[in-house]
């Protein structure tokens, strides 16, 4: 029951995940999104493509960077935008899911911007509102995260200048990673290239998910050679029996990115880093804001992804 | 000390009860609440009423639906908008009610969107307001709501196309139904309308604050000939000794609203609901979804309602 | 290592603390706040300056009244803004301060509004931020309230026509007393006034903190011929000793500003209060709502003072 994306036209309907995109569409979506990059210290791009069109941000789990990136971009498409917190009020009283959509659908919502914990929220939203309504995915248990797929491609691009021929290694902790999932779908759709994932012990995924990618647990060979290296955020919040591993100050030299792993890289790798870091432990803090760093591009890119995708499923409606 | 809800010259300065207002009033309300209606897919309507002025959420209960309807109510007439969750932060430190209000308004805050579980509490503001300030009940313990009252009126309306001659069924638990309340003072003034109540043991009204109504306890007989059915949400929270019954799969055939107990209404009969909905409980979710059902069409009235509100009020400042 | 304030051409870059500003700096920045009132009932002023810019109220402390009225403040200077409360999200998953901050200007936040129970947060934030970056600091530990400090000064300058040659005589809660550090430093500043301290036994501050200034244990003498009283709240939330004396009926007679003990100052005394107020504890009911009172004046002026500075540190950019 995956979500048809797309409209008849070719336009853009919902995003919930990167697959079943091509290249062509995803190449438009990145332009788009620096079209929306003003230099930094300049006042940020604005634009009236939402004037009047409500934006509803639905987290269901708490998050500062990916909701605050979204109202931002969403106000400054001129949109009206309603933060609901959904643990806060609705779900006490025992109201259903659907009936919190309808509701907000009713009060003339043009845009849910959905984050959920569970797994099929997003498809089962698509598949429950009106043809007016667009539902985007900020996040689906770790399944997708389909606008941080798009600015870790924009700003892989924007360091490499291709999407193709490219080694990317990501990480740590894989197993609850929706972002790796986004990044290995917008990576095999842009071109042909070399993905490698790593982790310790007891948070390797399950590579059925990951077809034609190599696993590996040694660290050091998967980085020999890599353009990019993604670390993962050592997911606390998610991880049921916490290992002694996981707090142990042995964590970075054992599984973390350290300065002299990045050396293992090519000399123009650049270092990413989905956010929140645990710094010290998946990065080091001077890796982190070392000379091959982009962590902090990803965040101004991540804001000019989601207005390039708000703005294209408004367009949808046009047509 | 019932407030005096009107100007001088008979526009409306604060909201707090239906009570007290004429036909022709609530009538000219209801108009302008559908001046307000677009249609599903088409832009909200907007205005500049509000513009400049600000409209602050005083929230001291969880909601999600009624708090979001204010906000986007308060936004589409191009208000800026003050949502205060008012346990977070001020009561923590001790502050009363009416400092935080003239705190408020010392900001030049143009109207309160007060709820509180707590009787008398929005005409204790009224009493202590400057007199350029507006209050709007949004929730008043068990006592009133009136702009769900309004909305309910529209509805009922807009599908029966008139407000008189009417026969009104509520079910459910009428003891905690500020919505029942303010149903039942709006259905007196715009006509000679039937209303009838039923409950479960335990849940039944003081029948003293319903002059003329009938209560029963026979759901099947107070059902037969209605042209409206309203069903109530079990308020789990407001309920201090949870008596088995509430939590009992048996709770729908006994006591809720199923397809069946539909059949035994008028042929056109329309089914509201006040939201959020224990789905199963108080009504089956096939009702609610049904062809009577008119749950959502009660939330888009709801938004047009508060929009009319909201102008109402301010226009009495300019006059 | 204090913030440097000032950019090269004298224009407000940050405001951390009001000691380092000069006596014609405040006067212009209290006249710009003047400049932005308006009579009770009429609409708010509103202002152009901030439009297309980004305000981040960032609250690591429970706030109404400081939060609400920078958020009043930035809208009305056609800001868009983005409340963080920061405790519900980031700080669960374990982010250092260091990345949020470089997170929301990766988003181009313009300006951070800062409140934090811990001393040197609002340095340590300017240390760290862009050149086109500027931090206000809401109210920090018991250090400095600048924005505070300003808007007791215009309410002085308002009532007494001037800020030189002034008795002030603050009691209460001083340990605790951000408010008073402020109030103290702009004083000094602004001319040679008299400042005077009183504080319940447990509850006084640190003389080394306040050079030149005299405390008292004498609060009907320190009362003798003041022109300004401030009243401070008790502060229980950060009082880790609960003192019998806190809870006790007997507090108001022996430390609280009662109806005699005003008439102990000069007949045109004003009562100042920084609130949120316990009633009847550190100050009566009709002390604060009596004539000398000017403490809703003071939170109109703190939404006038902030409006001023938001303005201030968005001019200094374009210079």
């Amino acid at each position: 029951m995956a979500t048809r994306q797309l409209t008849e036209t070719g336009s853009l309907r919902h995003l919930i995940r990167l697959k079943g995109l091509d290249r062509a569409f995803i190449t438009r979506l990145l332009d788009q999104a620096e079209a929306y990059q003003t230099p930094m210290g300049e006042p940020p791009a604005r634009d009236q493509v939402l004037k009047g069109r409500t934006v509803a941000n639905l987290f269901f789990e708490p998050s500062t960077r990916t909701r605050a990136s979204f109202e931002l971009a969403a106000k400054r498409l001129s949109a009206d935008v309603l933060n609901l917190d959904v643990n806060m009020s609705s779900r006490i009283k025992g109201e259903s899911l659907i009936d919190t959509i309808y509701t907000l659908q009713a009060m003339q919502v043009d845009i849910f911007v959905v984050r959920d914990a569970g797994a099929g929220i997003p498809d089962f939203i698509t598949a429950n509102v009106h043809p007016h309504v667009s539902v985007l995915n900020a996040g689906e248990s770790n399944i997708s995260h389909p606008t941080q797929g798009l600015l870790d491609l924009l700003t892989i691009r924007q360091n490499k200048n291709t999407l193709d021929g490219l080694v990317v290694t990501v990480i740590g902790d894989i197993a609850h990673s929706r972002v790796t999932r986004s990044l290995s779908e917008g990576l095999a759709i842009m071109g042909r290239n070399e993905l490698r994932l790593v982790s310790p012990e007891g948070l390797e995924p399950d590579m059925d998910l990951y077809p034609g990618v190599r696993f590996s647990r040694d660290i050091d060979a998967a980085l020999k050679g890599a353009d990019v290296i993604m670390a993962l955020r050592i997911q606390r919040e998610r991880i049921k029996e916490q290992s002694s591993l996981l707090t142990n100050p042995e964590y970075l030299q054992r599984y973390g990115l350290t300065e002299s792993r990045v050396q293992l890289a090519k000399p123009d790798v650049i270092v990413m880093h989905p956010g929140p870091m645990n710094r010290d432990v998946e990065i080091a803090g001077a890796v982190a804001d070392g000379p091959h760093s982009v962590i902090t591009q990803q965040v101004n890119n991540g804001l000019a992804v989601r207005m390039a995708v708000l703005a294209a499923v408004m367009e949808s409606r046009q047509s």
